[in-house]
């Protein structure tokens, strides 16, 4: 059984290589290496997988999860600039893929281990990623 | 070849154990054990896999799959309070895991032995399950 | 300049007249009118009209709309069955249009007076009302 | 006959008052003031309001309205910092009631004057400002 | 009050101008004017104003106002051709404008005359038309 | 590491067997073997598979995956008949699941080997398919 539960927040990103130069990181990264950042509406969709709870019929009380979520990564970076408000990304690039990476080991620390996370993103309606870790 | 199809139903629940006081049912599910009831739109996306049919094109027909649901399922939840009016949740707590089981139960067993079923139910715009058997 | 902000509540309801017999009920309100309830994960979208403020930029803050959308309507209808929790509904039967009603009469008399209000209720995905005051 | 188009583009902005401390900025805009901006995938609906013409059947011909939409707004604000690379926000506060407005400035102006203009904006999908001018 | 109801209809139809060449339709309808025709999930809403009946709380019975539009509209329209198996587009270009304006019709002479009709029409999730008759 | 992309294309199509009877066509396709044909918005969700690119942070850049996707799938089949235009239906019955199957046929063989491909395709808001190959 999995239980999914949908977050959102709203940062400010830019895509860019530090090594290169600027017609570099144009020529790779388009629009999305504006050095000024643009920003998102993100949408994080974060599912776990294990057994029915007898007791309870919870996988996991979904008020934890969504309190996990939002401590461990929503209201971390919400209404926040990923390059330069968030540790996690001081060196590494904010792509979708690199913050759905992030926000799936922000997560899994804090599950029981025998819990299954996947975490999916929509960075745009229609641009989507989705880890299950390694 | 997996082939989805979506329908929805409205019904009252309350999440309690039987056996617990008013407090500690309101300490594990929070405002869901409010005794008056609340409830859901329910929305249930039945994901059925198979082989496509070189004569139709079909897994299997949309219009067949959609009758199966509604007869086994959403007929039955509909507009109907799930503790007081559907048998399965008489000793069963209708939170959204155990109504997909439920659902995967009732479905599975008219369909072919061969395909295999999924279910995915929303309970909110946030709030998701997913059961695809044992 | 019109702003709006979209707020949700999920509550259990039935349709019925205390004056008509349970046939008469089911006859005009149909399944609407189960005696055990159903329910819905309504969707309240409040529209405030007025100039935007030269200083702030907002018509109204969002913040507050939002902080009085919950504290007036949705904290209080949430979780809740309309028919027997709410006191608004004791003598009045929950239909959308009622509810969107009550819900402009509960919000509206809490904004400055200049400011016009709209709400737009969703009771599923295919139902909506919309309220401008008389 | 009112006809809509409907376009995105994503941003980033921060909302304050270039007078203000960055404390009285935080008090009144919150965690929309943090300094290194954030961003949201904006969503423009354009309304205009017109006869049918009898010999296409189009009140405006939506792919020149589209075209219009995205050469006097979507292109120059997508993937930008509203506050720093749009000439229109050096001196106005970006919030959703500035951009609507000066959205449907931008357009107003190449439509044939006669048609009426109504834009649409959501900022999140729970924030929305509409504006059809004076 | 206002009171709305979304059905949907899936439909094939090309845009032209009988008295044109090939080149003049192409030139003005673009793609939408293939011969063999293209095709949309159109989704209509449907609102009537008009005042709450104090007796059983509805503007109208949305049973009524569905059954309605399906009888008079989206029955018939649904998985047909408008251009060749629709009456009122056999000299009609069935432009989202001129679908949404037969719609009107259609629905308004059913109406208690009291009642104000208006009809919003999604082609895509892009482009929109709204009717309020003359 | 997975990442998706949507992209919708609108066509003409209807459903039938070319050694069929119109009534057996009708009893097995319903109001789908309509010979007129009728329409849908497709909505084509393409998801790729793979490792993160540690220089860029991208499974694949998604200008790319979205250029392949519209010269491949979209821009051939939006606004045709799928019957009539598009050779890959000549003599194959375009239900869902084949658009789908030839979909990711077109679509596979421009991905790099080691990438997997499955699509998803939504022919209405009810009704889904998804093809991951063999």
């Amino acid at each position: 059984m999995k239980v999914g539960r949908r977050e959102t927040f709203n940062s400010a990103h830019r895509l860019f290589h530090p090594d290169w130069s600027d017609e570099k990181n144009l020529e790779v990264f388009g629009k999305c290496s504006n050095p000024n950042y643009h920003g998102h509406n993100y949408v994080l969709e974060t599912w776990v997988e294990g057994p029915i709870d007898p007791v309870t019929g919870f996988v996991i009380d979904l008020k934890l999860l969504k309190n996990l979520i939002r401590t461990e990564v929503t209201d971390k970076f919400d209404h926040r600039n990923l390059n330069l408000d968030i540790d996690e990304f001081k060196d590494l690039n904010p792509t979708a893929e690199n913050i759905a990476k992030v926000a799936w080991e922000l997560i899994s620390v804090k599950l029981p281990t025998q819990m299954k996370l996947t975490v999916r993103l929509w960075e745009t309606e229609n641009n989507i990623v989705e880890y299950s870790g390694k």
